[in-house]
């Protein structure tokens, strides 16, 4: 939140309230996190506990979106709020929704890891984890950006996904190569390609909450627009 | 809306507004539907045009998320609802979120549809036209649920996901084996594979739109939570 917006309400319950939120969508941010990068270790390392670990954690992600949800729906009621704070109150319900999605990627990531304990030391498991490490440095600027309602570092994130998408290509190219060299390895080697999948939508979310962040600051809801007319609009 | 609800705002302007919302959100699901519909008609007749058409159409889908997003957030700021009025227009929040990424499924149908032409008549494209109309038809039974805001009738749908999943992994065990046996269809093959996916993924949507429209009846977020529980809690 910009010290304008912070000022406007330096004192008072309600000032309180939405912090109280915000502070709480940045642990949940924190928490998704650490799942994501634990679900890779996991994954690299064929550590089966940490991938366990991962999986009994999932049920604290959906709870902070439920939780907040809640709050959030309490704090329009109660507070009705208007402008720049309702707008904030709308962003973080989005946000929220995205970052139990990003929750629910590191899950299946830790159930693959699992799954395919027995099936390591493939080479694409490498170029997984560079995605993966990729995606989760995305989620981290982002969740950084959300914390400071930063439009220019939003836009840094937000510009990151073509990268993201190239290396996905490039690991699906790969990964099929590999499965028509060797059909046995089909069934294995679409369990990697289904985990790439999810990591590049990992990248899809994040431009998501950076056009949340923009909604916030700039009022605009700037969604299906194109990237180019976007940029042109923040100038 | 129930008659309860209804009532309560028999007259008025706020009423005509929410009204008015709704009747937006019903003529965005008839859109969505049709764009699912006519993009599984594309593939399985190979319908250059009309999978053109759904593309085309897609913008419209993406506009009427944000024009309802906005519409629902100048309620709130305005006529300041609360209980079962916020839970409604937070139920709408959410509805069309679901709706727009069902949009996007269609979208994706039809540009595969686009790209096989090449590639028609294969088997698996009718198994996934069966899969597609039953995704079909219970986003058509969520939205009919969703008008009449019936408890009952969205559960229905929500167990239907079941089948669909069932369905959805008979094609997938079906599409390895095809793979396994002609290595060469592997890139083809893959693109059915996804598109199969992505309408396994609209049955988890229609099932979220369920959980929706239970949550402004009773008041009750239901996510996350296990079928069998939720069945119990309904009871």
């Amino acid at each position: 939140m910009d010290n304008h917006n912070i000022s406007r309400h330096i004192s008072g319950q309600f000032n309180a309230e939405l912090e109280a939120i915000r502070t709480h969508v940045l642990a949940m941010g924190g928490l998704v996190e650490r799942q994501l990068t634990d679900a890779l270790r996991a994954m690299h390392n064929q550590d089966v506990e940490l991938a366990r670990h991962v999986i009994r954690e999932d049920h604290k992600v959906n709870g902070m979106e439920v939780a907040i949800d809640e709050a959030c729906t309490r704090i329009i009621a109660k507070r009705q709020p208007t402008a720049s704070d309702l707008r904030l109150v709308m962003a973080i319900i989005k946000t929220i929704t995205d970052l139990e999605r990003i929750g629910d990627v590191a899950d299946s990531i830790a159930k693959m890891a699992l799954d395919n304990s027995s099936y390591s030391q493939q080479p694409f498991l490498v170029s997984l984890e560079a995605l993966g490490q990729r995606a989760a440095k995305m989620l981290h600027d982002v969740l950084d950006a959300f914390a400071r309602m930063d439009i220019d570092a939003a836009m840094k994130v937000y510009r990151k996904d073509d990268s993201l998408d190239r290396e996905y290509e490039g690991i699906l190219r790969q990964l099929m190569t590999y499965m028509m060299e060797d059909p046995r390895s089909i069934p294995n080697v679409l369990k990697v390609m289904w985990s790439a999948r999810a990591i590049e939508r990992v990248g899809d979310r994040c431009q998501n909450i950076c056009e949340y962040i923009i909604y916030f600051v700039k009022g605009k809801d700037v969604r299906h627009i194109q990237k180019e007319e976007l940029e042109k609009l923040l100038k």
